[in-house]
């Protein structure tokens, strides 16, 4: 039988991303595709660019969307920045820390872990004596918003102590950038990699980077050829680099941008610091319904994410099934675990255009009276009150 | 000031790439997106998997869309085949197979280039005696439609002949796929990758792959490790291979699926032998318009490419302002030359929903009329109706 067009239902995505993709970008996605060297698209890569500066908090001339999701967002920067030999510290406090360590190894590079527990910061103690202990290490790498636990580290702090001992850094804001407090100039980070499906409204498919001039001096000073040849940014820069002159490269994700670029509008119509209060906001507004439904957040208060939520799922409860159960009745998506939390959390995002009331309240209300359904005694009527009493508070 | 929402201007897009894309397709990519768990997704992943197998007539059960532009594409083949040290013959007769060959340096393998002149098929008998002067070698890669000269290479026979000698081959089937002839299964391609954005009439970002079993054993039973974390299929198969359980590996591009999703659609209610026939027919009324104005097109005809036409700049013509003029007065995108036929060639594509009668009319007679204006003499109208007597014909 032939295959027909695909018409997707509609869901509510409050996992750890997708997010909610705003109708301004689903629109922006269907215009027409113009060609990656028209003038037209030129000027649009350069508001792209102004754009992602804004986001970031940036000056740094090489700032652009990787043409790819935010996994080659980062291994654009861990195949840039590392050559064959170099050792670097990686902090690992989840499963993208862990990812990190696999990307020095294959560009040659001799990881050495920082470890912290799942669910928790990352801590800078124990970084500073990584360093101590390895003078040599060229590198720091850390997650500072750990999609796989919700923890949420201190950047600023660590990039400091990677500095002190003379440490180019790496940094994933794949799930931060947009949705809390990310200064990469007032915070020296010198290379940094997000994702476009998390707290930007956008959908999955490209990964914004920016590198300073350090960086950068390391990316064009390098003794070995970078491993890859579509992500080696002293390619890419041709087209995506400062220069007017645009030289082809690889085909630009053309319609994938128009919704980048529609998505970064929206954030800089918000305004960036309304944009992490907003989250903070509706974080608190979950947390209170979550726990007026008897639900623990394991991560402790103080590193916990708003736009991850790590929640502990109750003893005798088939967290699958819940999850089962919410899809097919509500058309609602929460995260599973992943890694060491696997069948003991799930995860709620409240990210982007998913960081909005309506969303907890639908998440509580379903989530409060699917636990009941299920034999698990919860007070929904209670807990969407707690909602509705944080939100006005 | 504050930058707006892009609003792109409306282009027909005949250069070597994007070509128009369907107005079906531009639709699908607003449709709202979904997780890239959910089962509707997983459901719609076959479906494209299914479909892909059509588009390359292969039983291959690794066939699937990179989450990248086509150089990606390109990359994951080099990546997973080549390991270092091994030897592999490049057949280079433009852009992309030079390109490949910066690919295995890249991976550690070492090249050996077979050079035919840009404009020209691959020699098979230059690649025959390669292979005998180099009988360790391991791979054969070429490219069957050279875009950036509009040559078209025989790829059953050269892989035929790799295959005489024990090689596997890489087939860069970017601007084929959809648009010429091309039998994965009944030709023995090993591994083969294709892009969006050509004859499929899908937007850029996406690069159809096929590996067939000779080529995933090599990929299995490799010594070290593949380079690159993103793009190892051995980790990517947890997510688009055969096992009905899908892994997380990285977050697919969800509303780009869907747009290829429907092409491919739209290529299966088509018939491909039909879209074949289809970009033969047209390119046959372009040419003779074009041969009417008084061009010539440089590459042989038994070696010339349907989908892409190169056409021989007139002397004392300034290639670019034709260009600039076509698209400022018209709105019609025609491509430069590339590498060395910069400045020499246009390229003209009829790709995918490119490749239709009106906007044959539409590049001749504004095509006509500029050079015209421009002071070099040419029958418009006479070339208008040779176009429509090759197409009634």
């Amino acid at each position: 039988m032939a295959i027909q067009s695909f018409n997707p239902p509609t869901r509510t995505l409050m996992g750890p991303g997708p997010a909610d993709v705003h109708p301004r970008v689903l629109a922006a996605l269907g215009r027409p595709t113009i060609g990656h060297l028209d003038p037209a698209f030129v000027a649009m890569m350069d508001e792209t660019k102004a754009l992602l500066r804004g986001a970031f908090l940036t000056q740094n001339l090489l700032t652009m969307p990787v043409s790819a999701p935010g996994s080659a967002g980062m291994e654009t920067c861990f195949v840039n920045l590392v050559e064959p030999g170099d050792k670097v510290i990686v902090c690992v406090n989840g499963v993208f820390g862990g990812r990190m360590v696999e990307n020095v190894r294959r560009a040659g590079g001799e990881p050495v872990l920082v470890a912290d527990p799942w669910g928790r910061a990352v801590d800078p103690n124990k970084l500073a004596e990584a360093l101590k202990a390895h003078p040599d290490a060229r590198l720091v790498a850390l997650v500072q918003a750990e999609t796989s636990t919700g923890a949420s580290s201190d950047v600023k702090t660590l990039v400091e102590i990677a500095h002190d001992h003379d440490c180019l850094t790496i940094v994933d804001a794949v799930t931060s950038l947009g949705g809390s407090e990310l200064r990469v100039d007032a915070w020296g980070l010198d290379a940094v990699y997000s994702g476009s499906q998390k707290c930007l409204s956008c959908t999955p498919g490209l990964s914004p980077v920016s590198f300073n001039e350090r960086a950068l001096a390391k990316v064009k000073g390098r003794s070995t050829q970078v491993g890859s040849w579509f992500l080696d940014l002293n390619l890419v820069m041709g087209y995506w680099g400062p220069e007017q002159k645009r030289t082809y490269h690889h085909t630009a994700p053309i319609n994938a941008l128009y919704g980048l670029h529609e998505a970064l509008v929206m954030l800089q119509e918000e305004g960036l610091e309304n944009a992490w209060a907003r989250h903070r906001r509706n974080h608190l507004a979950l947390r209170a319904g979550l726990e007026a439904l008897g639900l623990e957040l394991p991560v402790p208060e103080a590193e916990r994410l708003p736009q991850l939520n790590a929640v502990r799922v109750p003893g005798g409860v088939d967290e699958a099934l819940v999850r089962a159960r919410l899809l097919a009745e509500y058309n609602l998506e929460i995260g599973a675990g992943l890694g060491d939390l696997a069948g003991k959390v799930w995860r709620i995002g409240l990210m982007g255009y998913s960081s909005r009331r309506t969303n907890i309240m639908l998440c509580i209300g379903a989530l409060g009276t699917v636990l009941n359904d299920l034999g698990h005694p919860a007070d929904t009527g209670a807990a969407l009150a707690a909602v509705q009493a944080a939100l006005a508070g």
